[in-house]
């Protein structure tokens, strides 16, 4: 939203603006309402392009919004005018040539505004500077630069913006930065950090994805502890990977390193929504003690980028260029997506009709999320059958449980599809074997090959064995 | 399958048949078979209509089934024949007038057999008398009639299954058991737990779901202290609803009753595979001490028919029914269910023509499972849009995410799709939701109704708040 807008009463129109106009109240202003049957006080709130002109929306102490109805309005009586406690002094943010360098790339969502813009905010995007004042903590840690790529919400991401993202990583590690910090709306972050996870091979440090749950205008905000969190990842693990940091409970400050191929949101509104499936997350960090504690060992390890190590590094590679080698550390944006594949998670009563219509379309790929060890109604077998043998379709399976491998020689319905041509996806999650599958078909349309692929772990989205602990358990 | 087709040799063919022969072994027969490389030991199991004709299949002492392949084959040595041991005799049941009937539903799956039928096995069907020789402590419980209603895997139960099971289900109750067992494969158990749920309407008894991860033949198996769990909950449990009984964890054997619109199997393979999402289980069944703990108290509670109440109950309805009054404490099966109703998860790229396919099916209602808060890809939106105002379709809101509420009037997305008329679906699980969505257009056309019913909790559905301990902790 451009800052221009910030209009003295934004958003409001017809009968609602009226009423503020009469009590000589703007946005931003802090107010009494005294209705008909309760007294309100809050923040008056700016409204979107999709507000009726009926009500007028107060931010509440609590951090929760609420609309007030003008017809139950008796009096507004304005106690107060600060827009600035919105739009904090932009401090200069200092730059110690000891401190790592590290990039932060706005993509949208919660966690990149100060005030969260979708529920009428205005601040999306931010400087190093707006940063620093709001979450000071992140000087003590590095030199961060910030840039914005998108303001979008993460539900309309698509593979173009997952190729964009992979390509300005790139752009910024190559550059030289020792971590790349992204953050983005939570709604699809775990397909984001599967797809940078198949797209940016030969990764030689962190790029740590990071979202919000609360705009940091709600005092359970865990914009500023996730951000502080995903920070220290960037700047001082050793962990080369994409991983997601996000809180660990509802109630400590520490934050778990998920590996992208491996996370999914598992809560609507929780904070610790993400959850690492059928594996362990790879560190916890503490951001009051700055404490990052890896809880396992095998993942890629940082390539030192120190100007030493560099200069070295760049003589090597000369020489090698010289010699027609292409090896070198830089990380590869390699980012060609198959966008004719699909995810389908069957269910009792799904009809071929379906995976018909995806044939007709021309897909190239379906990623099923069947029931069990690997199942679908029978009912689909021909279909998918045609869909691999005349079409030349890849047909991948996955299970809807989440959890579990997937083993298609127990049952007879496993078989089946086996024996028709069927690929089975282990233990990748659903969402990540789309991506993995997407990824593959950009590249290759060998069957032999797109199977050995398919199978193969490339980033951790298979494991082996299932760790007994990694299921969920209960609380009660 | 029939026991006719239990032939000697049975679904052997060809070359592995010849093998067989020439040695002098069968089906069930005990052999030591010497390949090239090592000596295998275990029982000749029966090949299904898929097996090639070049292996012999053996299940190893371990519980494991193996294929030989006859190449490697130097000599197979029958070391007994007993199939006696798969197909044990069968001892009276006893009838015990002060203990309570209850009735068990076959319908397929891992419990309802003895051996795995799946994996080769023969012996799909039980009678009372063979279930009272596997699993004996169940004549300690009750008198228990059993039927088989169907032979099929899970995966393969449709709606018309689910009213078959209903109806069956309801005859059993009006006929005056005290509870009914339903053994169930485990794949969709808890979408036919769902959809008994809404088509059996004013239970008065328990109906208890069973199920297994492992076949009865194997050494971990949990087919009996699932089914005696079931059977106590069945006969002992004043919870008359429709609920999944199946482990609680992979270590003890007790049972968790799971509500049937909570439940969702979430592993491929671990005997807890069912868990209650965001909601607490009922209750939990420990089948060595016969005791059945609540864990709640909240629900629909057992109307007694004991003799005399009965008796007296039926005087009573008599007299309702001279007054032209139609209450009674029969059940009903109301098990209209529209077909064209379709489940879909979003992901980023999905494409708005998957959509306009159901719209050209004449589809009659979409449950979405979107992202986080309840949002979808923006470029949905328009056909969602045309779908609910030119075709008159439902379209319900639900979270891939499986724990939290959906709120769509927090962000953007949510606030724009309210708008073209998408209907919240609380916290209803993405499959409970497409049932009932199908079970209520099955009855009404109408809009307001419809979007009443959705918003109603109606069984147990819609929790009004999440409870914190609902949610999956982390045992790293």
């Amino acid at each position: 939203m451009d800052k221009k807008e910030e209009d003295s009463l934004q958003g409001y129109r017809g009968e609602a603006q009226k009423t503020l106009q009469k009590y000589g109240v703007k946005v931003w202003s802090e107010v009494k309402i005294t209705g008909k049957k309760r007294i309100f006080e809050g923040i008056v709130l700016p409204r979107s392009e999709l507000g009726d002109d009926k009500h007028i929306v107060i931010k509440l102490p609590n951090g929760y919004d609420i609309g007030i109805n003008i017809k139950d309005i008796e009096t507004i009586e304005e106690k107060g005018y600060e827009p600035a406690a919105y739009k904090l002094p932009e401090k200069t943010f200092p730059k110690d040539e000891k401190k790592p360098n590290v990039t932060l790339l706005g993509t949208g969502g919660t966690v990149a505004a100060r005030l969260d813009y979708r529920t009428g905010a205005v601040i999306p995007a931010f400087t190093p500077q707006e940063l620093f004042t709001a979450v000071p903590e992140l000087t003590d840690i590095c030199n961060l630069e910030t840039r914005t790529i998108y303001e979008i919400f993460s539900e309309n991401m698509k593979p173009e913006h997952w190729q964009k993202i992979a390509e300005e990583t790139a752009k910024e590690i190559n550059k030289g930065t020792e971590g790349v910090i992204i953050a983005h709306g939570t709604d699809t972050m775990h397909y984001t950090a599967s797809a940078l996870t198949f797209m940016l091979k030969n990764l030689p440090v962190p790029v740590v994805m990071v979202g919000s749950q609360r705009s940091s205008d709600r005092p359970s905000s865990d914009a500023a502890t996730n951000l502080i969190s995903a920070t220290l990842t960037a700047a001082k693990s050793d962990i080369a990977e994409v991983t997601i940091c996000m809180h660990e409970t509802t109630n400590d400050p520490t934050c778990l390193i998920h590996r992208g191929t491996r996370a999914r949101k598992m809560h609507s509104s929780r904070r610790d929504t993400f959850r690492t499936i059928d594996d362990t997350p790879l560190a916890k960090v503490n951001p009051l003690t700055k404490q990052i504690t890896p809880l396992r060992k095998d993942y890629n390890k940082r390539k030192k980028t120190n100007k030493k190590k560099k200069e070295e590094k760049k003589k090597e590679e000369k020489k090698k260029e010289e010699r027609g080698e292409e090896e070198g550390r830089e990380v590869i944006a390699d980012t060609a997506f198959e966008e004719k594949t699909a995810l389908i998670y069957t269910y009792p009563g799904i009809k071929k009709e379906i995976i018909e219509h995806l044939i007709d379309q021309n897909y190239k790929g379906i990623v099923i999320a069947g029931t069990g060890l690997g199942h679908t109604p029978e009912t689909l077998i021909p279909t998918l059958e045609r869909a691999i043998q005349q079409q030349n379709m890849t047909i991948v399976m996955t299970t809807q449980c989440l959890w579990g491998h997937i083993k298609m020689n127990v049952y007879d319905t496993g078989r089946k599809l086996l024996k028709i041509g069927v690929i089975p996806g282990a233990n990748m999650l659903p969402e990540t074997a789309y991506i993995k599958l997407g990824h593959i078909l950009g590249h290759t349309q060998n069957k032999e090959e797109i199977k050995k692929l398919i199978q193969t772990n490339i980033a951790g989205e298979i494991t082996k064995r299932e760790k007994h602990k990694a299921y969920q358990i209960l609380q009660n």
